[in-house]
């Protein structure tokens, strides 16, 4: 076995959950993940936890919503979760256009009814992660062989020293009041975070972690924005995102390529339109991009906004929680002619920060 | 996908489970079954029941007790239990002996912290099936093609029909005081059965099914055996066992090929040298010795008996239950120069049953 596994496996117990003597250890991933799988029942071994495997597989999900007329919350599947320690989720795709031909609403009908579920993992120590996996190297463009480089260069590494790199940027947004982010001329927008807790994301929840991340004040968005990146949305790729904001909300909105999907995220119901999140991807090991948001929203000098849902943990009391169905994160390159300034000191310019001079 | 396939998953829903809507389903698997797990997800999703797909998968399993010390009750895995309807378990595997290097002492306190799962599992609708496999079809001396015919032919069939012919010869098992099977120069036993049930196994809990069978009165076994077909025990093959049986108990016993193992087997404990099952395979589609107990006991023309623990429903209230911590079935082909007795009458001579004239 490819010694990284046996690390990525040792990163997930011992850093990301916490691993325990006595913890019941749900382990949920599909067949292509079977090595990192197996090294991970290593390591529930030899922490004397109790694993039980799940199996992921697309396939199954396309079979079963085809098929089904009635989703209904499974109630085994919930009195497992309850249950559980620790939750570990491990995507690896074989072909990640395996449901594109189940009708979207069925799609929801079955996220819907799988949302207890949902919530009460959530209320565990979890971690998702990533396998380097042929389809998804596949998606990224890549030999399978550079995406495992890619993949294990961003996973695999001191997360300690992550965790302090990145503080000084936390400590720098969690007391402040407004952001202002401007990249060349296409993009100038302002937003207040005052009372927003800032989070210092490394490696726990998400494998790779490498954002700093915060909620921006519902109403306080004001400006344009042009989104460099490509977003990857159910299956179809939108290119050229720009939206403009007046008040927090998305005001004017287009895209070069697929602006329906835009429009139909927007009009997803009244959240859809404002922000719940601004992120600073700062995982440099991240140096390119590869459609899947685990890894493009932690690129090293990019920001992210994402319309719809704001996590709870970013906002404060005093202020409201966006609340939407969806959270679509979209990525700006602030790599060059660009920079973010905070209560009008600039504290990254081209990509570099002020603590990194 | 194979036709076969889907027919196999359609028996299993409506003829072994009998699943019904609002079902919570478990599916355990391991990857090598996928196609029959994707089937199953599509009669599952028709149905509208519930599914969820574990992971069997033997090299989770070997990296996890390799690892472990201590072996626990995993709670999350029993809640899961406690609230299922419907268990279908699928046998198919990549590698038979995948846990040949595990400890047989890790693998027996592995098994008794997972007792109180299966003791839950087996008060469910449950079924427990195979599917093809590569390594299967290795096992038994097969192409993976050929195998499959087998497997397809010993399970996609008519078991309403079966269940009308075994009928027959439960009919005459169940209200007789006592059996006779002679094969040969080497095979004359005795066995009284009266007050013990005679069950049908018709494709039910065991798929392939094709078996009728009842416990022996556990002091009055009498005579010899020798068993042609061979045992396959723990990844190790066992051939030619002769047992001789006083008041029940094996007083002698001998084997050509690892007799250290059928000793082991005896000295187990009490019960493990007396006889807790008689059987008689009624399925003659299993033409063919295939190394796997879930095919092989229910062969056509042969009778198969069982040291060790006896079936709760095979043992009348006034008999009582052989209790012990195995249950090994041997067989004995009765196809040619053999004959069983019920009550001191021929009701099956070379294969012939009396109701087959």
């Amino acid at each position: 076995m490819d010694p990284r596994i046996r690390e990525h496996a040792e990163i997930i117990a011992n850093h990301s959950v916490d691993l325990q003597a006595g913890d019941n250890v749900v382990i949920r991933a599909p067949p292509a993940a079977e090595d990192l799988v197996v090294a991970l029942h290593e390591v529930v071994g030899a922490h004397d936890a109790n694993p039980l495997a799940l199996t992921s597989n697309s396939r199954f999900e396309r079979a079963y919503m085809r098929a089904g007329e009635e989703f209904e919350t499974p109630e085994h599947h919930l009195a497992l979760i309850e249950e559980t320690d620790v939750y570990i989720a491990v995507r690896a795709d074989t072909n990640v256009t395996e449901t594109s031909d189940v009708d979207p609403e069925t799609n929801a009908a079955r996220s819907q009814a799988a949302q207890p579920i949902l919530g009460e993992r959530l209320s565990k120590r979890w971690c998702l992660t990533q396998y380097p996996a042929p389809a998804n190297a596949q998606l990224a463009e890549m030999s399978t062989e550079a995406y495992a480089e890619f993949v294990y260069d961003a996973i695999v590494k001191d997360w300690g020293a992550v965790r302090d790199h990145q503080a000084q940027m936390a400590e720098i947004l969690d007391p402040a009041d407004e952001v202002r982010i401007v990249s060349g001329d296409t993009t100038d927008v302002r937003m207040r975070v005052d009372g927003n807790p800032t989070l210092n994301d490394y490696g726990e929840k998400n494998l790779p972690g490498g954002e700093v991340f915060t909620a921006p004040v519902r109403d306080s968005v004001e400006g344009e924005v042009l989104f460099d990146k490509p977003l990857y949305h159910q299956g179809r790729e939108v290119t050229g995102v720009h939206l403009r904001f007046e008040g927090g909300e998305v005001v004017e909105h287009s895209a070069e390529k697929n602006e329906a999907v835009l429009t139909e995220v927007l009009d997803t119901d009244d959240g859809a339109r404002y922000l719940g999140e601004l992120g600073i991807g700062m995982n440099r090991d991240i140096d390119q991009f590869t459609y899947n948001m685990l890894f493009d929203e932690k690129m090293g000098d990019t920001v992210h906004m994402a319309v719809g849902r704001a996590y709870e943990d970013t906002v404060g009391e005093a202020n409201e929680r966006n609340e939407s169905a969806v959270h679509v994160d979209m990525i700006v390159d602030m790599s060059e002619d660009s920079y973010i300034e905070v209560d009008g000191e600039r504290v990254q310019e081209d990509g570099r920060f002020v603590f990194e001079e």
